[in-house]
């Protein structure tokens, strides 16, 4: 759905921004609680946390993220689950998020009626409340700053440092393809899993797969090693190749390390009780020495998204 | 100080990402934790909150909020000061803040540079830890959004709703003509002032004046009722004449209600002793019924800042 309109009569700005506030407490309904534990004061005053407080920004920008071939719904549920993924990557659990809105006077209300029902169906489904926000104008802007608040649900937040020489590497889900399937759009943000890995203690260390794991694999790698992947071993989505899975990106799966001595069949084994849907799968381990062994497969020869560029 | 380079190699996309997130942890020092309590992980960890929590987001935007007149460090320091002054509004203190940047591949590294360092000077000043963000591109945007998280620092939190028919309104230091004079770039957040209100049992609501008072005001008016203001009361900023102080917008003081029964000598005189150098002036009082009477001064004639417009 385009975002701007012609008619100056259905654009954001016939309203003015008192009555585009009013409107958008209406759109997300019961996931915005009342001032000030809600949009209408100075701040937004939240309970204090009950354990660790973890916090994420991400953005969807109009002409970057998305384009006209994607409904609003879809941009505010990806704006949402895309920090949600970095939720589930740490353990934890979401509790509430604020939104800077930046807009050009002729984006259509029509467009941001569905933006703001969008991201309130996802946050109801993801116990997120949306607690406030701020909104801007600019000419020729269409984006959206979520900034998600979350906190630990256990006494470990699982972070990206902790792997050691040895360590299996662990991926859920599949990789790959994501954008043609409309995977990017359709994810479910993988925070049961988080939870769940969060309190094995063979789980060493753990990040979300966004920018393709041949990226964001070198985050997680130990200093002194490198990562040795099987590519046969790599769980790709349907029409994906080896290159697809580690360089395409927006996969939000999580990727961990697992100590070496784990019983990994009875991890296995628990994890298929426990999500039965979800493939898991070993594709490696990190290996002494920061070059790959001659003859081995090569990660460095792939390249995630690498942004401003 | 233009933000753009002609230049590609002083331009931020001949770093690309990494590099500038290492640049930025630099400029930053020591107001950036290292991860996982600051940039570098999927999410900032923070300790768990001492009392209860509270959340702002404004944004800056090149073309909006400041053009090449203005220096990176001063756009910094305003963002910053922006959400510290709603802070201030519920009398509580800061913590750590979230910066989303949305920037056009040509921006140059020294632009950069100054914003991320005048970012850090104003962060280290106010006690306030930058503990992650985001790097976004979009062609022909500069925009900086930052989420600014506080905590109450008494048994109180200080919020818009609880004037009453009758309360005094008062409000801190001047207003009017806040751009000529660069009040809008050097202003101080009132947070020692909103902590010290926030502590009197007489103040029973508060905020910030930030689009100006003629507008700003209403948020803070019992239903059924008006301001009745005293025109010759105003605290006036040089230069300022009525329609200034009442509409300019951008003053970053607080306006709050005290009850009608309050020692008002007493709390002139603690204020006094406290804060000797800003002004505290009581402009008037919430009256009964929604209109002027006649003869008296209308507020309803002038407005505010009215975004989106």
């Amino acid at each position: 759905m385009h975002p701007y309109t012609k008619h100056p009569d259905d654009a954001v700005s016939a309203w003015g921004e008192e009555k585009l506030i009013r409107a958008i407490r209406g759109w997300l309904g019961n996931v915005s609680p009342r001032a000030p534990f809600g949009i209408g004061d100075d701040c937004a005053v939240l309970a204090p946390s009950q354990g660790r407080q973890l916090i994420t920004v991400d953005p969807v920008i109009y002409g970057r993220h998305f384009d006209d071939d994607v409904s609003p719904r879809d941009v505010a549920a990806k704006l949402l689950k895309r920090n949600l993924s970095d939720i589930a990557a740490m353990g934890g659990r979401p509790v509430a998020a604020v939104l800077a809105l930046t807009l050009d006077a002729r984006v259509s209300r029509v467009w941001l009626e569905h933006f703001y029902r969008g991201l309130a169906v996802t946050a109801r489904r993801y116990h997120v409340a949306i607690i406030g926000g701020d909104l801007a104008q600019a000419d020729g802007v269409l984006a959206a700053s979520l900034t998600l608040l979350g906190e630990s649900t256990g006494p470990r937040v699982l972070t990206r440092t902790g792997a050691r020489a040895g360590d299996w590497i662990y991926v859920t889900g599949r990789l790959g393809c994501s954008r043609p399937g409309g995977h990017h759009f359709r994810f479910t943000p993988r925070l049961a899993e988080g939870r769940w890995l969060a309190r094995r203690a063979g789980v060493r260390a753990m990040m979300d797969v966004s920018d393709g794991l041949a990226k964001d694999l070198h985050a997680l790698t130990p200093p002194g090693c490198h990562p040795a992947l099987d590519p046969a071993r790599l769980p790709c989505r349907r029409g994906a190749d080896t290159r697809a899975a580690l360089t395409d990106g927006e996969d939000y799966e999580l990727v961990f390390a697992l100590a070496r001595r784990t019983d990994r069949a009875a991890l296995t084994a628990a994890w298929r009780r426990a999500f039965p849907r979800t493939p898991l799968t070993c594709i490696g381990a990190f290996a002494r020495g920061t070059k790959t062994p001659e003859g081995a497969f090569d990660l460095s020869k792939y390249h995630g998204y690498e942004h401003l560029r």
